[in-house]
């Protein structure tokens, strides 16, 4: 299989990029890479190039810049060639730590929706405490504004990629809402959750609080664009504030503290690690024809690796193709749908 | 001054609320207490009934209930009792650890609100890592369909509140959405954004993300009531279960840890009381024509304490008297508005 990978995008690229290509390489003999990145920086990083090739591009696209602009604009931009390489066949899935929107307008755009589809959604995959496989989440961002059908159809794709990705037998769905009773919410959401209790194939567990989310309440979590933005962004401030500050007070106390910090360091660095996110890989743009998944800008080598494993499974699992029919046969419509 | 105290509401009553009121009253000469309860129940738990008068009610409201009929036929219940006595003029305010639902439809129906406010937003102060005085965000949850002028609203509202009860001489206003850049986010928010910009008289910092809530991004976090609802919920949730998962960690540790745990104490306990928002007290609803606040419905008698502080705090420096006339100077008339 033949990934194609955006060296350019994230903020420690492409050095972080290159390495977790190789890493990962370095593992799994049936990987090989399309590296899309300025031939002067990205080659010198290049320690060993089998099943690597580096296709030098002359562009990149910034975090500032409009998405749906840069990509028409940026022909040969890094992650516009790699999102071509896909779209033309000559690659099985994409990877970038660059620009959100940016790759979501290259997704629409130039990888294309899968039919049906009304509007692919962002999902990642997050830790919950009463389990290991944790749980997904969308949209968390690639639509701000949502009917009742796109809500449905995040909950069918989510499940699907419990099941098949994951590998949760009957993943339990959930509708974010602001309260657990039927009847809760806005007209959105109160017309969603009907799609969904009259949904086959899907165990719905009806609404869902924020307050539950790292608790594991649900396998799949269903929002809307701009509320599972919010609710993603308040979970990863919270728990980057909180342990900051566990940090920060260890480290300004006295001996006493001090001393507590070394010896708790393996159980503070536990927590920390299972409330990681990146260790599940990077963000999928579910609802596209190939897998498109985005790593944080701000990933490291670990998990730029995970984020390639991630999409390693996708692609030998052959999520999207089996998606394709299992979507078909699971859409619904519904008066409102265009 | 004279609090009306709904005694019956919360998961701890009547038991804290009443405890809550005498730790009060022992400590402020000017409080006196209208406690709306049962007899039987309230009356033995009085320990000293000076400025503290019970008024005996024969019905209580739940959470289960749809807030608008209890309101309505209930009219013995504790809450209901309460608001009126506030509409009256019998009490200068409203506390309560009841329903939320109930209570919000008591302010609105009962106290009534303050002409001009379309919609009364609930408004919790939340700590920030980067300030003693917190943050005020709202709405989290009185409303979950909202239009722009609503959250410009909210804005002016959350500006005063923070002016004159926390004491933030020019408060940082910021609308929460999914970006940072002024045109982010849905129709909503950008129309909100345009209100903002052009307000007078608020120091609008734009775009905030829910990324930077705990980190005090803004002073005053302007919100539709369903997105506020699910950051606040996240930001709860994520704290709550990252505490509990530390805690659970260090219990379930070899001697080495739990030793660290012991020396770490004052540490991890001064890091969970800094993002402890119950020292602020409890969730008002502004826009009524009374202080109404509501408590907890978990609330220990440490956090009823405190509630009624800040109750106090609201009545003794008139702020719903000034806050009509500063709302009267900052309203403005938009094509949506009825």
């Amino acid at each position: 299989m033949k990934i194609a990978v955006d060296a350019m995008g994230g903020d420690n690229a492409p050095d972080v990029v290159v390495a977790g290509v190789e890493r990962a390489r370095d593992e799994d003999s049936q990987l090989e890479f399309l590296l899309f990145g300025d031939e002067a920086r990205v080659r010198p990083l290049i320690q060993n190039d089998e099943r690597i090739t580096l296709v030098p591009t002359t562009e990149e696209i910034s975090g500032n810049e409009a998405p749906v602009q840069a990509i028409r604009r940026k022909k040969d931009a890094s992650m516009v060639r790699a999102a071509r390489a896909v779209k033309d066949g000559e690659a099985d899935a994409l990877l970038s730590l660059g620009s959100t929107g940016a790759l979501l307008a290259a997704g629409l755009f130039i990888v294309g929706r899968i039919k049906g589809v009304d509007r692919p959604g962002l999902m990642p995959t997050l830790p919950a405490a009463t389990n290991d496989h944790g749980f997904v989440m969308l949209d968390v961002g690639a639509n701000a504004d949502n009917r009742p059908v796109h809500l449905y159809q995040y909950a069918v794709m989510g499940n699907f990629y419990a099941k098949d990705v994951r590998g949760i037998p009957n993943p339990r769905v959930g509708l974010l809402n602001n309260g657990t009773e039927p009847h809760k919410g806005d007209e959105l959401h109160q017309a969603a959750y009907q799609l969904l209790t009259e949904a086959s194939g899907l165990n719905f567990v009806g609404n869902v609080e924020a307050t539950g989310l790292l608790d594991g309440v649900a396998d799949v979590v269903v929002t809307d664009g701009f509320t599972g933005n919010a609710a993603l962004k308040a979970v990863e401030g919270t728990a980057h504030t909180l342990l900051h500050a566990l940090k920060d007070t260890i480290m300004n106390s006295g001996v006493k503290g001090k001393v507590g910090g070394l010896l708790l360091r393996n159980e503070i660095r536990g927590v920390a690690d299972k409330f990681d996110a990146s260790r599940y890989g990077g963000a999928v743009l579910l609802g596209l024809q190939a897998p498109v998944v985005k790593a944080h800008g701000a990933a490291d080598v670990r998990t730029v690796y995970y984020t390639i494993k991630q999409v390693a499974d996708m692609v030998s699992k052959q999520t999207i193709t089996k998606f394709v029919q299992y979507f078909d046969a699971h859409k619904i419509a519904v008066p409102e749908e265009k």
